[in-house]
């Protein structure tokens, strides 16, 4: 399926929503983020070849709410294929506290960047950011709304394991109500075929109903539990857990809430012991005591690998935005020519 | 004209004040600054020519006063060009918060750079830092003083339009008192031929006299408005339109003072239709409201270009400071050398 | 001495302490250092060969406590050699707030790079981060712990001067307690033959009494003034005057003792008129009046040649570190592969 058609929405390539992605899309991702581990590894000698892929591409990473890890993600994966970045976080919007329109902080940026990646922290805003953007944009998060990306790393994370996402049977765990990275990645469970879902949270932090009945039409099964019981716990593939968002919780009385909440749900090594041998353990992190420092050293434990592979799969996706055509026999190519063997 | 020699000032190749500028260094600028934007469009296939102008070279980018915009087209077009470059922001100070004075730290970032750019809140720090400084200062703005890059891509752009400076009638609108956008750009107005400048603003927002004077000397056609006419507004060629800056009127009595202002002067649809059909509108960004959205599909509308063209000047001017030596020929010869063909 | 050995720790490659250092392997980073220097300097031609020493080593630079001048000196030096560098500052700790842990942290950018370079506020951090981490960790300064690369900066710049450690006379001034920079290259001088320290400082900001165990059990001759005498100041080799550091001084009555204290020795012209004509003054700045500036134009003042000598020092270190094998003869290699001529 050719690269150059995938990304295309009615504005643009831009990568707002899950919604967007159909499939083959997600699957051809998956293979060119496989491909860039493969090249980043230094082992392998492909590193230089990388580096020149984005060579001469200015990109602007504007995080109107910070996030370390991911700005850090997308930055340094943006310069590693040879992009030059600016990567804007929240105490230099000067612009925006002078009062000026996000359309406006956009079409700024889009002077100096072939392409623009933004966190924001209203729901919604990405989607309006598109609408006005010279340049592709990509959203690293809006508000509650979503976080594409996260959903896509997570989901490659799956298929490292298990070699593909039909079939499988997922626990998410933890805030689901304000978790725009669990709400993501359920959309894009449901392009799979046969997937299972089962929510465990308090009843104020379960899934919404609009995307059950969403996810419903697409045809998954999905099942709530207010605890993480001993059947259950038995019989998933991937035990997804997140963190009770302190900052989703305002003003003193649900900052008590909070505090009952916040250990509602800490997997430890008994936890795992329950565990099925062949399951992974999730987490988006960061962790505030969700998941014990002894289960680290479980080989089922998989959230460090999903943040490595976060770096792999968005320098995948900002190469097949700017349409930098890494077909496996484009690379293959490319190191024939330059390696002067073959692979 | 020798490259070498333009910029010059008893101090080195700073670029402080309009005021040492002269019309040829101006043009040899502007021409350059064309030749960038030509080299970036990717069509022309120059790019990797651009990116190497500048390799190697180091450039620190200070910015006492925060500033998104500025500051992003100084160090993306800086990075473009091959440079390393680091940029500090406001939060960053430590240095400064431990009592360092401007001229340690000057000489601090003069250790790990051949250029300084440097945006400060104080009117004459740049000429302090100048003294100092060890390799060439840019002047990204310093307080209620100059603005220098602003002013070369506001002029840049009334040049790509209208083929030249000369001759032209610019109506300034809005604070005109405290914008040393405007300063700086009526300073370079002054270095050409049969200029005409209209100043539209309420009294206490009006032009300093002494700059007038200044003008009035080097043969500029003045005249003072406290409302924008009909005819005035069919006159002009060019319609620079400025913020209240609200960060200039602080206390109680003076944010109110702000309010009344704020919308003094709004330009819109039902303007325009007023104006000339071939005058241009320019606004040097971020805008509250001084220009409805409508206004953006009009084809006069030039405020996003003169962004771009910041870009673009900047680039120009980082190269010419660093002595790159770009004159038209020898960018063919680069040219023909690497592509192999001619221009 | 190779190269390969002399930085490892049980742990790795990793540079906590000057503990670490034996004094061939001090020797050694001075050489390399030097011959960064005499790279980088753009007459000699050797700047594009630094450029591509670390091309694609990632690298995150992690300041929990800012400080731009160490910050910026490791990240322009890392760009400088090729680098791909993120350089995360104090107000983009979304994590941290969130109540992430260290080790999660030090994990998290593991994952974006091959190196690690962090300054932490708690003594004792960047031992606990070298524990988790699975790339080489540069301590940048920890609280009132160390401050190793600024030890090495401080004794090439003595190296440059005198030929060598050995024999030196070094006077400390200011405070003593509180000042990682002095206890740092304290063990750094107690590697050295024949060294002699001279503590100069009010009774409550004197030498702690456990490094001074340490420096006399390695043989260091140590005396302690509460002033700097004539005779003391006409012995000495380096004056190295630190600044005494108000950020240590919390709550009124501390302040009143820091406003007391903080002019207890100031270095002027008269001060330096006694001292040795072949002496250097030191001082690692930032000042605030410990040294008036009209000392600066004293051949024997060293603070900015210092700060130059860290861009250098680091850019070494960080080869070193990642195993960029850059002996005399491999250099002396790539020039003449490069250049086409003996050097």
């Amino acid at each position: 399926m050719a690269l150059e058609t995938i990304y295309d929405t009615p504005r643009g390539k831009h990568v707002i929503s899950i919604d967007q992605w159909r499939r083959e899309a997600v699957e051809t991702l998956f293979d060119q983020a496989q491909r860039v581990a493969w090249m980043y590894n230094e082992q392998n000698g492909m590193r230089p070849i990388l580096l020149d892929w984005l060579r001469g591409k200015a990109m602007v990473d504007v995080f109107f709410e910070p996030s370390t890890r991911t700005s850090t993600s997308f930055a340094q994966g943006e310069r590693f294929l040879g992009g030059i970045v600016e990567n804007v976080t929240g105490v230099k919007f000067s612009s925006v506290s002078k009062g000026e329109s996000l359309k406006d902080t956009v079409r700024a940026f889009n002077c100096y960047s072939d392409l623009l990646v933004m966190r924001h922290t209203k729901a919604g805003a990405l989607a309006e950011a598109a609408e006005v953007s010279r340049t592709p944009v990509i959203n690293a998060g809006d508000g509650t709304g979503e976080h594409p990306t996260q959903a896509l790393l997570d989901g490659f994370t799956m298929k490292q394991r298990f070699g593909g996402l039909d079939g499988l049977h997922i626990g998410f765990v933890g805030d689901l109500v304000n978790g725009r990275t669990v709400h993501s990645l359920a959309r894009l469970m449901s392009l799979f075929d046969d997937v299972k879902i089962s929510y465990v949270a308090p009843d104020q932090l379960q899934m919404p109903k609009g995307l059950r009945s969403k996810l419903e039409a697409a045809g998954v099964e999905q099942s709530r539990y207010s605890r993480l019981g001993k059947k259950l716990l038995g019989d998933v593939d991937v035990l997804y857990v997140t963190r009770i968002q302190k900052e989703r919780f305002e003003g003193k009385k649900a900052q008590n809430e909070y505090e009952k909440l916040k250990h509602y749900f800490v997997i430890d090594s008994k936890v795992m012991a329950r565990a099925k041998d062949d399951m992974i353990l999730m987490h988006p992190l960061p962790r505030v005591g969700e998941i014990t420092e002894a289960v680290d050293d479980d080989k089922r434990a998989s959230y460090f690998k999903q943040m490595r592979n976060g770096f792999f799969v968005r320098m995948a996706l900002a190469a097949a935005v700017l349409e930098r055509p890494f077909t496996v026999s484009a690379v293959r190519d490319e190191m024939r020519v330059q390696s002067g063997k073959m692979v």
